[in-house]
């Protein structure tokens, strides 16, 4: 268990740093700009968990394998810069797998620290999306959790099933995987058909 | 005591909600960013205390209460949203009320730490502002509290008062109304007539 | 040693709190907006080094003498605004000061909490450059760190050359000068001369 949330962790790190690489790339930023706000997007939402729940240690202080991997993302994402760039969606696609599985390992660890069924759900949210919008934030743009195409529902919707299958005690592997894969084809799905809630601002001009 | 500062606390959560989500829909965010940015309105300013103080549990992971609230405060703004639109200070008014309660919660709790005078009206603005401060960040605008009408003054002053009150014995229920309600009039006084400190860039263009 | 920390930090304070002042009334903040930017940007890097690491009281918490630098170094920077005005690079003077005594420091604690080689260079940067990196946001800029002049890369090697002195037992006020001296000169030349990276992004348009 604890080593399939570690190899969870490591990859939404990975994935999550690629995402931030690419977007501060988008707007220029020199090498160390692009590693900084790489580490920010893939730490950022497990740092706020760690930092919120008591006699918790932030989890990169002690695990430093994670930054080498968030370092490895970022290379390769200046190195590929070019060959990334052909495909539009590539930074939303691992955007799109770190919210999938820092969703699932923030209601995991709710759980363990035996929160209530609301606060797990927000620890996920929070693990998941809470690095990208730093990332945002730090490129000066409106967090995309905020505007488009149903971000934070996915998780949180994605989150609540994950929560009802450990509480129906599924099998920890399956329970897992389910909720990862449904937020990812979910997410890809939202974004590619343009999905969006039926605007409540309508009748305004 | 504990009793009067739990329904200080929710009643500036709400509060706070309802202003959060107010400036999100001015922004035409969906609804699960409204609900996002009402609740960081509402918990941001204790949240960061709450960090802040050694031993001292993040007050909504325990007391789930506030969450509750916070989501009414939300629906009832997305409900009657238009109805609001009407009164044009209706998101500065309950902002006026969440400065109000926060801050003096928060000096309040400074007391309750023993930390120096400053520490305490430190801890009574962050706790009542920075929600503002996170919300307006969020939104991609120069938070208010550093531009307009005497915001953090109006903040900082009504703390001095509460410690002062505190300091002097004065029976606890009165300290802490009088100081509330100064600084929602002070607020209100000083957005209605739109006062501001005489400009320290006169005489530069 | 403890002693000479603390003439470190309450140097970096007052730089920092100067360069914080001069951005907010760059802005034409009102005082207290000034002086709130001004205790952010002084604070910001050391807050959250010591919220992330355990068993660490927040400085400004117990050490109250920070914050009356702080509010010194604000009030100076409002009086002799007009003189400072003169002098183009007066801001980013203090900056390089302040970064320059925070690296340092950053470093020194987490070699003091035993952390690995790369979370102290990463305590370095965080604690020198982060207050400024708030306070860019809070005037809703990109900060400055991700795209001007090699800033951060001076934080970090710095960080380095102070490491391996430590780590070479070199006598420790030396060990401390000497990355302190390289990064003030190291980042006023680079500021000077406006040396940058060879741009990534050469061959695109």
């Amino acid at each position: 268990m604890e080593e399939i949330l570690n190899y969870i962790g490591i990859g939404g790190a990975f994935a999550l740093a690629m995402s931030g690489a690419l977007k501060a790339m988008g707007k220029k930023f020199d090498p160390f700009g692009v590693l900084i706000i790489a580490f920010v997007t893939a730490v950022g939402g497990g740092t706020l968990r760690d930092i919120l729940l008591e006699d918790r240690t932030v989890f990169w202080l002690t695990e430093v394998s994670y930054i080498y991997f968030i370092i490895a993302g970022a290379v390769i994402a200046l190195i590929f810069r070019k060959r990334l760039a052909y495909f539009h969606k590539t930074l939303l696609f691992f955007d799109a797998i770190g919210l999938a599985l820092y969703t699932i390992m923030g209601v995991q660890i709710g759980i363990e620290f035996e929160l209530s069924f609301i606060n797990c759900i927000i620890m996920g949210t929070l693990t998941g999306a809470f690095g990208g919008v730093v990332r945002d934030i730090l490129v000066n743009e409106i967090p995309v959790i905020f505007r488009k195409e149903i971000y934070a529902t996915v998780s949180i919707v994605g989150g609540m099933i994950y929560w009802g299958l450990v509480k129906l005690e599924v099998g920890n592997v399956y329970a897992q995987i389910i909720p990862i894969m449904l937020i990812i084809i979910a997410r890809l799905f939202i974004m590619y058909y343009k999905v969006s809630f039926p605007t409540i601002y309508r009748d305004e001009k």
